[in-house]
Order: structure tokens, then sequence, then C-alpha cells
């Protein structure tokens, strides 16, 4: 047991805080600036800058997992966390964002060749942003077996029907192209009705309806969160994921890495929240002292610090887990961690709102966004009562083979 | 002691139950739209129709209190509780919204004739809107000692300088006159330094900065909250509200029916969410059976019920010692509610939005905007934790006397 | 609506509060010494002297309810909060405490002529006290379907086989009498397969087996918590309590007033506790100042005060409408006093108990012992789980007849 | 970095549980019948049997640091983990319960050689035990320089004045020496006014007066928790541990070590709450399913894995810093774990005392038992507040440095 991060780590470790301090942090101001000038939808020009400049800086794709000559899963998490710090811009800079990175992934394991040469390079080069058609409006699609939109075999083409929301990303004017999870075979097993195929978004029969919002944030500089019509879309076989049928195994699949991320941008947020909180409460006075010496505040403090070490332990264990015994047997831990770093970024961040007051919840400090940010992770694949039942429900199967 | 409302209560809440039910729900959706429609800032149509149906039903400045042959608090508190439910359109349609209920009350007995007869007609009767300035960007304001907004006397005038943000309201056109707190005698004993005097806003000097929004939510259609600056704004000595220097005594007496009403919208709040979370909980189905029948979504209809039976209670018997002894022999409670209120409506709403999933945090549900609603009100008056403070304190000091 | 207390409630109040101030607490000290030298489950003496004063004082027997001449469950309410301050003497010294409250209920109204005659004077007298024989240790027995003690007719007889445990107050030589729930009917519908019996603890086949203690206290002075074993156990058919079958309803209508009791007490425990917590903390220096200065303490006292209010308000607003439109209207607010009471206790008394440190969980101060009361009432009489599944369960159904 | 145990620490950790599960929980039953039947303060026979045993199988003194041929704290950490398990048993077995540990590792460094030939083999072999008297009923002992017991020098000799509670394991016949800190230079800097002395017991002067019990729980098998007077108790002047005036950096050192083997056997117990609670629930039926079926324990289920996992990485992330940086630099993280590891376990046994219902509060588990030790751990060493006020001090100096 070794709790030191490798050399290797604390080297990109080292050049993500630059980048983060000298390019990203200094502008995030022109970042808001130009979203509110640019065309609703559109990527602030800063993001394309910095793009560059993290290529240059060698910190690009650096997602990409160990097999395919990148990082692995517990090398990747520390970088992962210092993205979230300015979690708007920085993971985009770095070609690291979701749903991106998960998208990459599935085209470059089942894609055909003919599908990933057409889609993966632009990606892998941040040309063009995607989509990931999984949620839909009228039901709780945590339980896979809900899905509705079908995707049937007609001759050499699958026909699409259906409607997806939270289609993140795809008001975007970069954004070319999404992966749709639907039935393909209803009445077979549960785990075995989904396929995904890939789908251009310019195909005909696409409608995108509208965008969500969270709390009031439209997102707008990364494509917001459409509602999408699938009408009769057409595409070839060949755009098929996988098997045909085995779309649930891959979305899983696709999810294990992808909490991670999740989770160590979560912890970056929290830390980045610490900070504003702690130096905030140095300059300000109330009732005669600093707000940093009175008991409440630093009881949130010393709470705050002890929630955070303790998620990032948890999670970088879990990465080690799937680098080392896989997705399957890190599954207690993964549902753990799904649940425990928004809780704790959640708390974190409304505790330096609280610190901020007014300008807590406001545009002056980045915390409200960031708790919204938060808040949704509690939702999004999968909302926290599911991910508890599915936990406990594998612990106690380690009783019942005992007994 | 006695738990039913009283005849007259009663019958002023099925006209309020009516009136929410017949015009104000109804009418939700034109308003989202209209307020997409008009430019910033604006009120929507709707709502001025909206005022002269309420005032035809009788429900119109129910907010009076009993001197002036209105409610007593203990009577208005259930009807403010109705119009939380729709907390964007039925108070301000009942003329019943902050801040102008309070200024109207400091008009009412502070102000010298010649401003009350130019201010408080059109503001009884909805025709403009007004602005409370107090809390300052620069400093923890809900420590009086902090304002630095001056107030000088010149002669036969009065000089403002300073700069005040969350002036709710002040974006709006409709916006006219400003109540601003500031330092008359910065040497005075800490509670007799502060002035306050009314400022029309199209006085030379004053510079609408820009408005600060809440968890994304500009609050457009009620004039946003304001960062105005005050630049040797000159208004008359009879512009000055009661004593000179007796501004923190108003501000204290302004704030105890402020938080009722506050408390009593955040309790319709939570009911309204806690509707909508049950209905969807019996339409919802995921893992082959209603989310109604799911025992942790039963945790918290249960929590919920308690946690709002209580609060409500605890509001209503706050209400009523205003009534019989005085708001100052109702200090303990009156902070208990400021505390408590907003508590539990965020609980409240944070289930309901966890049970709609993707829906409770969009603009599908009224849900996310709530929550910002209740959670800036752990904030605004002062945060949580100097309700608490000052609570404490005055409790020990039973102990204190005792000894 | 009003908050007042009645002229006669005051009254009261003030007659138990002086009772308790001037009697009860100055005899805390030697009811634990009497304690430490009297045998093993057996009554200290004081308890006797006090329960002379007691009924000198007009304090006796206050729990009869105003359909006999006593008080309404409002009324009674505010003294039952008072007895609680001193849980192990008062409620005992005023003959108020349960089992026997409950049990006297049953006999008055259910009891046959003669049975009522045998064994209501001397409960009423304080001379002996009872058991009600309800929880079994081998099942959940929150679910009084799966009660498996059986009570058979055999000609003139009923013949009782079982084992009970927390039968409390059996292991007291002053115990004379039991109530048993057992099942008679066990094809019959879920509510209508039990009855209940009246069994004097000297018949043969009788055994107790055992007491069991809670968190290390085994409540010696009130006859402990037994196990009873009931082993072809035989009492005439007039010791039957109401109609055949009809158990279940009975003890459902023992619960409601029994819950009152409980929560009412509590307060008065987390009242007594919130007392000793303020002198402590006025008193003891820590880090250059006393305790009742520092902030995290000053959030506990603000919290518990909170807390304790909205339960007492929430529990009277219960006993009148168990007064004003019986218990069955009233079902929704007794779970959730049920579920309320406890938690809001257990956290006030934590809280003292963390104030004094190692006094707080020692036998210096009466908050561990009473923190183990209170944690008791979370199980005891169903556990919390259990009521708040049947309180969200009973709101539904409003969500569902409205559809 | 690195989670996988190494291989030494794997081998002992199955040792240990082998050790468990084939000698110590089969004689749970046995300590329990034996206390019963022993007098008050004896210890159990079965203890020194298992001692014989433990010491055959290698378990013995495995708290011995690296530096004396032990073991690491990273490598002992997850050893003191499994003695939890069985926390009135096992670390006794091992020759590894507080308070001998620390004050054996006093002995060893700070000791002159005749003290420390005198006491420490006896210690080392399990033949004695001993006290470490620090708290003081009369002042908040959490802050130093409250301590008020003195230490004079007079001639050759110290003199020892003041009264020490909590003094655990002082009441048992096997006790035989303590290790006193008191007060040499009152008026020197708050952390040089301090000494430790060694006292064997037997000194003219020493009065043991009662033992406090925590809640109901005497600790009888342990010698309970003596109060101790010391009236002008004479002691040579090589009895003194250390530097005169160098007792608090001692008491300092003492505590890192100790705390990490508290945390570890804190979640040892969690962990065996945490198995029966699952057992449990897979036996028990309850509303015609499982208890491990319904939604409300499958939660509990989950949060209890996820904290438990949380604190163990937590833990042992700051033995490894204590042995690779120093007690020093892992100042805020023995904050964190003093903190975390008492709240982590109190919530999980408290909800599996919940599922058990009555038989989790009694006799019948380990779980409420328990419970008292993990409570008592949120006080004993300092009061989660006062760690919390280190942490937080010690944190914000951090941006105090930046600006």
């Amino acid at each position: 047991m070794e709790f030191e991060y490798s050399p290797k780590v604390k080297e990109l470790q080292a050049k993500a805080m630059q980048f983060l301090n000298e390019e990203v942090i200094p502008s995030e101001a022109r970042y808001k600036q130009e979203l509110s000038e640019i065309p609703m939808w559109e990527t602030p020009p800063v993001i394309d800058e910095l793009k560059v400049k993290a290529r240059e800086r060698g910190l690009w794709n650096l997602f990409l997992p160990a097999h395919r000559e990148g990082l692995t899963n517990l090398e990747y998490a520390p970088i992962a966390e210092i993205t979230g710090r300015s979690p708007w811009i920085m993971p985009e800079a770095l070609n690291c964002s979701a749903p991106d990175t998960g998208n990459m992934e599935l085209l470059h394991h089942f894609a055909t060749d003919e599908v990933r040469d057409r889609w993966l390079p632009p990606l892998l080069n941040g040309e063009i942003r995607s989509v990931y058609g999984m949620t839909e409006p009228a039901v709780a699609s945590s339980d896979a077996r809900n899905i509705s939109t079908r995707i049937e075999v007609d001759g050499d083409e699958f026909v699409i029907n259906g409607r997806k929301w939270w289609s993140s990303g795809a008001m975007s004017p970069r954004c070319k192209v999404a992966i749709v999870m639907g039935k393909s075979d209803p009445d077979g097993s549960p785990h075995r009705q989904q396929s995904m195929v890939v789908v251009p978004l310019d195909t005909p029969g696409i409608t995108i309806v509208r965008s969500t919002s969270v709390f009031g944030y439209a997102d707008g500089g990364h494509g917001g969160h459409a509602e999408v019509i699938y009408d009769n879309v057409r595409v070839p076989r060949n755009h098929l994921l996988g098997e045909l049928h085995g779309g649930f195994a891959m979305s899983q699949a696709r999810l294990g890495p992808g909490r991670i991320h999740h989770a160590m941008r979560l912890i970056g947020m929290a830390e980045r929240a610490y900070d504003l909180m702690c130096e905030r409460a140095l300059e300000r006075i109330a009732f005669g002292k600093a707000v940093a010496e009175q008991g409440v505040f630093q009881d949130w403090i010393a709470e705050a610090r002890i929630r955070i070490e303790q998620v990032r332990l948890l999670v970088l264990k879990t990465a080690w887990l799937m680098d080392t015994v896989g997705n399957k047997e890190a599954a207690v831990e993964i549902s753990a961690i799904k649940v425990a770093a928004p809780e704790m970024a959640t708390w974190v961040i409304d505790r330096a709102i609280q610190a901020f007051g007014g300008a807590g919840v406001s545009q002056d400090t980045p915390l409200a966004e960031m708790y919204q940010q938060a808040r949704m992770l509690r939702i999004a694949d999968g909302p926290d009562e599911v991910h508890k039942m599915s936990l406990a429900r594998r612990e106690l199967k380690r009783y019942r083979k005992d007994s």
C-alpha cells in the first residue's frame, strides 16, 4: 500500500496546474464575456485558443486509456480532478470532456472501420463534438428496460424512432454525430433488448426541439441539453456499434471510466470552492472578527476537508481497482463514488455559497453554477437511489452466499 | 389553545385557493411565454390582468395590518402561504410582494405627509414598484455596523454616497422609488448610526450598474436584483423616514412581518413541491413498480410532511405572538422561523427535484426555480448563522439571569 | 387559532412545575442512592413518599381522559411534558406512567365487571403495577400479523402459549397483572386475528426468564423489561378484553394517547437537557472563553430551541385533533409525532452530552440515561420506518383519490 | 499509488481473522458469563487463556512500532481493525489495548532505566495493566492549559496533588502503575507548563474514589474508569518521563498512533455491526418481505458501505503519512480521522441497532455496547469540536501564507 502519486502523475499534475493557473483561470472572465456576445449555442473563441495551447503543452486527450498508449485510470484521475477546478473550460480545452470521451471510446472499440474512420479522427482532434442519446423524457431511464426508442432493422438499414432528451451538446453547431441507444429486441431478456447506433446529426428525420436548462443555466457554451426527435431516421447497418442487442453491456462499460472522470472533476470543483471560501473568510469581517475566526465557519472548513479527502481516496482506489481487477469487480466501488462524490461536492459548494452570501448565489463567483453541475450529477446517469439500491443488493449477496 | 383557523381566515383561504386554481396556475405557462417575448426587465402583461381580477375578488393588499383595517399577522399568514404556491405570480397579483409590502409600511408609519402622499397611493394601487436599498457588496451587511453608504446632511438636503446591491426590482421600468439605509452618524452607538431616506429613482447621481442572478435565474419579470451606485445623490430633508439615526430600529421593525410572509410563502412552495412529487410518484414506474411504492420515496414523503407541519405551526405561533405580545417578545421565534422555513423548504423541494430527475432541474417544473428562491432566503436578510447566533444569545440570557 | 394555554392548564402547569422543583428534582440523588441499596427490581421508597405528596397536591391520575372527568389530551399534554423532566420519578409519582396508563384505559373500557373491579382500583391507587405483553422476540412485531403467541378457547377458558419480551415492569414484585395480546384466529383477516386477555401474573405456566437492558441500563427501579414465557397458561373466559379477535383495534386505540404521553415526556427530557447544557456552557471555560460564547455551541442551542418548539406545537396540535376529530382522523399526525419527538429528543440530548463531555456519558448527569430512553422510543411501539411508511401511504391516498 | 495490502499484512490479517473467528467470537458468551460471576473489576479468566493462545500464534504486542522491530503504522492498522470486531476481548488478548500501548511507548522512550526496567517488562508480558492520568473533572481538559493537578519538585521528590477521572482501568486489581500529567510550571508558556511522572498505584496518598460509567456500562472487565485523588503523593525524581515541563509534547506524540488504533478499531466495530445487520435483514420478515428487500434498509446498507470504505482509506493514508513524513506533517489527517471514525461508527452502529429493534439496544447483540464505545470516542482525547477547530486553523494558515 502506497499513497504517493507516481513521478509520472506528479509531473502531469504540475503541468496541468500550471496550465490551469497560467491560462485557464485567467481566461474565465473572457469566456463569460464572449458567451454574452456570440450567438447562443456557439463556442466562445477562447476555447479554441486554449485547445491549441493545451496541445502544445502535451495536455491533450489524456483520457485515452493505457491500452491505447494513454494513462491508466489511476493516472488520469488526478488530472481530471484538476480540470474540474474550471469545469466549463478546462475539460474541453484538454479535449477531455463528456460526452465526447465516452463516445470516442465506443467508436474506437465497437465501430466498424468505415464509421470509426469517419468520426473518430475529428473528435480526437477536437474539431467536432458528439452526443450520447440515452435518456428519454417519458420514462424512468435509470431502468434500461424502460427505454422506448425503437431501432429496427429494415433491409440494409436501421430505422430509428423515438424521443431523447438531455442530449448534452446537441444545440452546438459543432456537434455532428450522435450515438443513440434504443430497443432492437423488445422481447429479449432485459439486458439484451438494446442496441447502439451511430447517427450523423444531419440525417433526415432528426428534429432538435429545444434545450433544457439546469436550474437557470442554459449551458450555452457547451451546446445545451437538447431534446431530439428521431422520426424514421435511417442509417446504414454498418452504423451499429458492437453486437446487435448488445447495447446495454456497452453502456455499462462506457459508464465505468466516466464515473471516475465525473467524480474527480467534482473533487476539483469542491477544492476550488474550498479555496474560495477560505480566502473569503480571511478577508471578511463580521461582528468584530474575520469570518475565518468564527466557530461555525471553522466547523465547515474541517468538515469540508474531511469529506473531500475521503472521497478522493475512494475514487482513486476505485480507479486502481478498475485498472487491476476490472470494472465488474469494482462495481460496488463504482456505485459508491457515483453517490459519494456529488453528495460531497454539493455539500462543500453549498457551504461556500453560504460563506459568500449574495455573491455566492450570483454570477460573481463560480459557486452557484458549480452547485448545479454537482446537483445534476445526483440525477444524471441514474439517480443516487438507484445506485444505492444496486450497491446494497450486491453487498447482500455476499451474506446470502455465506448462509 | 385552539388550532382551528377562524371563519374569517377559512373564507379568505377558500377565496385565495380558488383564485390560485382558477386563475394563477393556469396562467403560469402564459407568464413564461410572455417573459420570453417582452423586453428584459418588463412585467408580463398577464400580471396586470391578474391584478384586476384579484382586486375584484377582494384579494388586494391583504398584507395591510389589522391596525389599518387589514388582517392580523395570524390571519394574513395562511393567505401568504397560498400565494407561495405560485411565487412568481400570485404575490404580485395580490399586491402583496416584497419589498413593496415592507416599503409601504415604512412609508405609512414614518414618511412625512408630502412624501407619503407622493409614493404610497401608487404603491397601494399596484401602479409602481419600489426598492429597498440595504445590502452592500463590499461588506458583511448582516452586521449593520458594517454599512458603508453615507447619508450626510448638507443644508436642507441629504447627500447619499454608496453602493448597494440586491436592490430587488430596480431593473424594472415600473420601479420608481427607493428606501435607502446609510450611515448618518458613523460615530454613534452601533444601532444609532443609520438613517433611512426615500430616494426617487430618477434623482441625478443614481446609476443602475447591472443585475445579479440567483443560480442562473435573472428574475427578469420582477426587475431583477440591481447593483446601484449613489454618487452625491441629493434629496430634500423631508425625505427622511422617522428619526435621524433611527434607521436600524425601523429596519428591524420592518423585518418582523416580512419574515412571516417569507416563511409562509416558503411553506406554500413546499406544499406545491410536495403535491408535484406525490403526483409524479404515483404515475412513474421504475424497476417494476410505481415510485410511490418504493421505500425510500415513502420516507421522503413522510419526512416532508412532518417537516412542513412543524414549520407551519411555528410560523403561525410566531404570527400570533407578534399580534399579542409584539415583535420584541417574539424575537426568538422570529429568528427561529427565519432559519427553519428555508431549511425545510430547500429540503422538501430538493427531494421533489430528485423524484423528478431531469425534469426537476429544468424549466419543465417550477422546482429548480423554487429551490433557488428558498436557498436565497438562507442568505437574504441575514444568513442562517447570524440568526442562530442571535437566537442563542437571547436564550442564554435567561440562564444568566437565573444565576 | 389561539396558542395560549387555558387558565386550567396554566394552573396545573404551575402546580406540576412546583412539585418538580420542590420535591422531584431534589429527590433524584436519594432515588439513585436507594436504588443501589435495595434488592434489584424493587421500587425505591422515595417513590412511595412522592406518590403521597403528589396525591395531596392534586397531581394524581391526571392522564384520565376528559370523558372520565379528567383532562382532554390537549390539557394533559403539557403536564406530561413536565413529568418528562425527571422521567424516572415523576410519571410514577403522579401515577401516570406507562404501561399502567394504557392498561387502565383498556381495563376501564373493555374488561368485564369482575375483572375490572379486581384490577382497576389498585392500579388507580398506585398500589400495584401492570404489564403489557405485546412484543415477541422471534418476529418483527411492528407487523401485527407476525405475532405468534396463541390464545385458544378451551371450554370456559383461554389457553395462552407464547413468548413475550420487553414486558416492561414485570420484574418488579409490585407487578401483578398482564394484558396479553395473541392470535385467537390465525386464519382471520390480518386485523381480526388477535385477542387480548387479562392474565394475573401468579397464574401457573408463567415463567419470567430474564430482563433485557437498554444501552446498559437495567431500569431496575421500574421492574426492568422482562422476557416472559406463557406455557399453557389458563384464564377464565371473562378475562377477555372487548371482543374476541378484536385485539388489534384495541391496541391501536391504546396507542393514540400513549403517543402523546411519550412525545410530551420526550419534550420534557429535551428541555431538561437544554437547561443543563446552557447552564454548563455559561460556567465552562475552554480556549480562553466560556463555551457559551463559542459559535458551534450557539449553533446547537439555536437548533435545539428551533426543534423543540416545532415538535411541541405538533404534539399539541395532534392532541387537539384527537380531542376534536378523533384518533382516526389524526392518524397522520400521530405517526408524525411518533417519529419526530424521539428524533428531536435524541438530537438535543446528544448535543447536551457532547457539551458535558465525560460527565455527559456518565452517571453524573441524567443525560446518557435520558438518551437511551429517547433512543428506545425510535424502536418501541413500532420503529420509525414503519410509521413513516404508514404515514406516506395515507398521504399518497389523497393524491390517488384526486386523479 | 497502490491500494493492495503488502504480503506481510495479508498474512497477519489472515492470522488475526482466524484467531477472531476460531477463538475470540466463540469466547464472547463465556466472557459475559464469567463477568457476571467474578467480583466486580476483576478480569474474566477467559482473557488469560486467550492471551496464551494469541502469543502462541504470534499475535502479541503487534502495536510495537517498526523502529522496535514491530510493525509500521500502516502495517499495524489493518490488524487493529480486526481487533475492533470484538473490542472487549481481542485487543486485550493481543496485549494491544489502550491505555497500555501508549503507556508502554512512553516508558520505552522517556523513562529512566530504573523505572523502565521495573514497569515495562510486566506490561509487555501482559501481567499487569496501567493507567494514563490526564483528564480532570473540574475543567475542560481538551485545553491542556486548564489542567490543575500540580507536580512540584521537593528535594529529591515530586509531590503530586490533584484529581483525575476517566483513569480507565484503575479499578482493576491488575492495574499497578499510572502515568500522571500535571503542571510543574504554571507560569510557563502554555505548552511548557506540564510534566509527566510515573506513579506506582500503591504509593501513599492515592485514593480511588469511584468509577464512572459510559451510558449504563461500567466496563467492569477492564477496570472501569476511575476517579483518583492524588493527595501529596510523592515519587522519586527519577520517576519523571522525559524533560521537566515537557509533558505536553509527549502527550501529543502519544496520541498520534493512539488515534490510528482507535480509528481502526472503530472500523472493525462498524464492520461487525454491518455484518450483523445484513445477516439479520436477510432472515427477518416484515410486511410480507425480508427486511433486506426494503428500500430504506438498502439505503442504510449502501450508506454504511460508502462511509466505512472512505474512513478506512483515510485512516490508512494517515498511518502511511505518519510512517513517511511523521506525526507533525500528518496533523490535519490525524485530526480528520479523530473526527471521522467515531462519526461513521456511531452512524453505522445506530442503523444496525435500528435494524435489530429491541435486540439492538439490549445485551442480546454487541451493538448498544459498541455504540457507547464509539460515542465516547467523540469526547475522549478531545471532543470533535476541538479537533475540527484545530484542523480548520491549520488549513486556514495555508491561505494566510499565500496572501
